[in-house]
């Protein structure tokens, strides 16, 4: 017989969603108002104004998709490409994998590269450069700046996926001269999956309005999201907005302007730096070299004699944690340790490790056992 | 100075979404577990399973879309249709007519047609019929039964749009011989805005699985949407599910199963006589004719004297109540008065009938004043 669900009270270490702030889930369930309504226009309006915040932009085409980042990498990609353009996508990971699949589904060629810069000496009439920020398939940083500003001089446009970047380590579209980039709620914003907020600057709007070619997508037609979005007062009706969801962004935005992004940022150093000691004072292996690790995504090695799915299994009936497994190429070689927004604590980093340590332990896993916690402990 | 939002508490009848019940309100705000946790993998299956309830279908392609109604239209055209492919629209308000944009985009060559059965005679070769069981802008029904034999007897599949029919009037998927229908949460499923339950027969699966053309849109290839959704228990990672919004819609479709499809049926064609006999005492138009109307959407001629915005915005600031707009050819002739899952109560009815008195006679609006509400009540 089915009854009203109750989840079990998770600690969310993984690849995201991670924990949802206390204050975003209550401010989820707050009743429901028509997506015309007076007061949740201006819900819009604010919303707006904290995305500029978080995204470090002036862009006026700054909102969020009303779906999970998928279809905020979708919306990039469509609304950009047309049938026959050339694209370089920068694959350093499972989600440069998937812009490449997004491209090929928009008539564009897409040009798999090891360098940004070759690709674009090979092929000069690249209209559009894509990489992702912080990939979370293999917890590397990739440097935005240097890569968008490439894209400007060879006169392309930058595609730029910051879905677990937002919110965790700099991000800066106004300074990098970002064209287009898109971001997710369930990582370092503390939020509820299934929201992508996004940001098109002046050049990738230019082109937009220059198009031949409709949109394939009719609900990701930016032209369309726009006039509900959009600055003036009159609101054309596009499709009914995820009310609910907008509370908790909103909510989730206001916790990260109240904090301050550069406070954010040092957060997750400070409890990555605090993790890292602690996992290789156990023993563990980190499989980023240190320059370009994502603090708030820690690819660890999966240690001798311990077995995949039997600690990640006892990590969640034992400890109720959620750490993530390895994804494409990492799958059963490493493990992926979150550390994102209200994830990201000291009472999260210290419990991490002791129930890595006890479940190690009990695996008879090749490990310095009791020592990881005083390491991690020395570094607050 | 930006501070957390609280929406003020309203009643809506509008065109959806429509009021949410507390209960689903409460589930949404349960904390966030991971969308691949053991526990999430078993309300997946729950929802799959309460959802074939609601459709009345044993089709095992059923499942949430997670984006609004608009994204659940567009994944079955996407879907079904390939470039070339010649698809019968029936355009009786302005979701048909975003069905036709959809079909454009992919390619096909949408017909609008006043009678399907003669659109066949002239495009023999149409391998789609796509309607609307229950159009939001007009509050009219199609037969749907109807139509659906009607494609299957020339060989074409049926997508049927259910977005605002499913827990309001019935909907048989397998007794219709429906090939793709999706429909939204926001309606009479007493759910908050956002996703789009979706469900593919047989005859459409196996023309999925036939496809030569690459699926348009990554986030809604369901040969990829399935593959996490479905049956076995191996889920590939596709994208991050809304989990919150999936415990909201799980607790909806759990009160329908408890109320029961018949006596859901029956409430909402209740209080849609009690309300059509109030406002037809006060002396305002029914615009569908009888045996036409939606019982959860009333359109009403807005009446001679009666300024529309000004009578909306008047309810909505001294009674909390939205009700909606016309939309399409029917701005500033028609309101739309919804009755809406958890929004369909005799004391929304009395509501919505003693405002609109006191608000049209403040106005001066021609009508009959004071007399609506005793005229619903005798309904009881």
């Amino acid at each position: 017989m089915t009854t009203s669900f109750h989840p079990p009270q998770r600690t969310l270490m993984g690849p995201g969603p991670s924990d949802v702030s206390p204050r975003v889930l209550e401010a989820l369930g707050r009743p429901t108002i028509g997506h015309l309504d007076p007061a949740f226009i201006g819900l819009m309006d604010e919303i707006k104004e904290l995305l500029q915040y978080a995204f470090n932009t002036k862009n006026l085409l700054t909102l969020p998709i009303s779906a999970p980042g998928s279809a905020g990498m979708e919306a990039c990609f469509v609304n950009l490409v047309s049938p026959g353009d050339t694209v370089i996508v920068c694959q350093n990971g499972v989600f440069g994998g998937r812009m490449k699949e997004n491209v090929e589904r928009c008539g564009g060629t897409a040009v798999s590269v090891a360098k940004a810069e070759a690709a674009f000496d090979r092929h000069p009439e690249a209209s559009i450069l894509a990489f992702v920020h912080a990939e979370t398939s293999t917890g590397v940083a990739s440097d935005a700046a240097a890569l968008c500003r490439l894209a400007t001089a060879r006169g392309a446009l930058s595609i730029v996926d910051a879905v677990t970047s937002v919110g965790g380590i700099e991000v800066d579209v106004d300074g990098w001269g970002a064209d287009a980039i898109y971001s997710g709620t369930q990582k370092c914003l503390s939020c509820v999956p299934g929201i992508s907020p996004i940001s098109f600057g002046p050049r990738a709007l230019e082109r937009i309005n220059k198009r031949q070619h409709k949109v394939q997508s009719w609900f990701l037609d930016m032209q369309l999201v726009m006039a509900y979005w959009g600055g003036d007062s009159k609101r054309a009706y596009h499709h009914t907005a995820p009310v609910n969801a907008m509370y908790a962004l909103h909510e989730s935005l206001l916790m990260l302007r109240e904090e301050g992004l550069p406070a954010a940022w040092q957060r997750h150093r400070q409890h990555h730096e605090a993790l890292v000691t602690g996992l290789e004072t156990m023993g563990l292996n980190m499989l980023v070299a240190a320059k370009d690790r994502l603090p708030q995504l820690n690819l660890v090695g999966i240690p001798e004699g311990a077995d995949d799915a039997a600690v990640r299994s006892a990590l969640l009936s034992q400890y109720d944690l959620e750490i993530g497994a390895g994804l494409g190429a990492l799958a059963g070689k490493a493990w992926r340790i979150g550390l994102m927004g209200h994830a990201c604590s000291q009472k999260n980093v210290l419990l991490c490790l002791s129930a890595l340590d006890n479940v190690l332990t009990a695996q008879g896993a090749n490990i310095n056992s009791g020592v990881a916690v005083d390491a991690a402990l020395s570094c607050y």
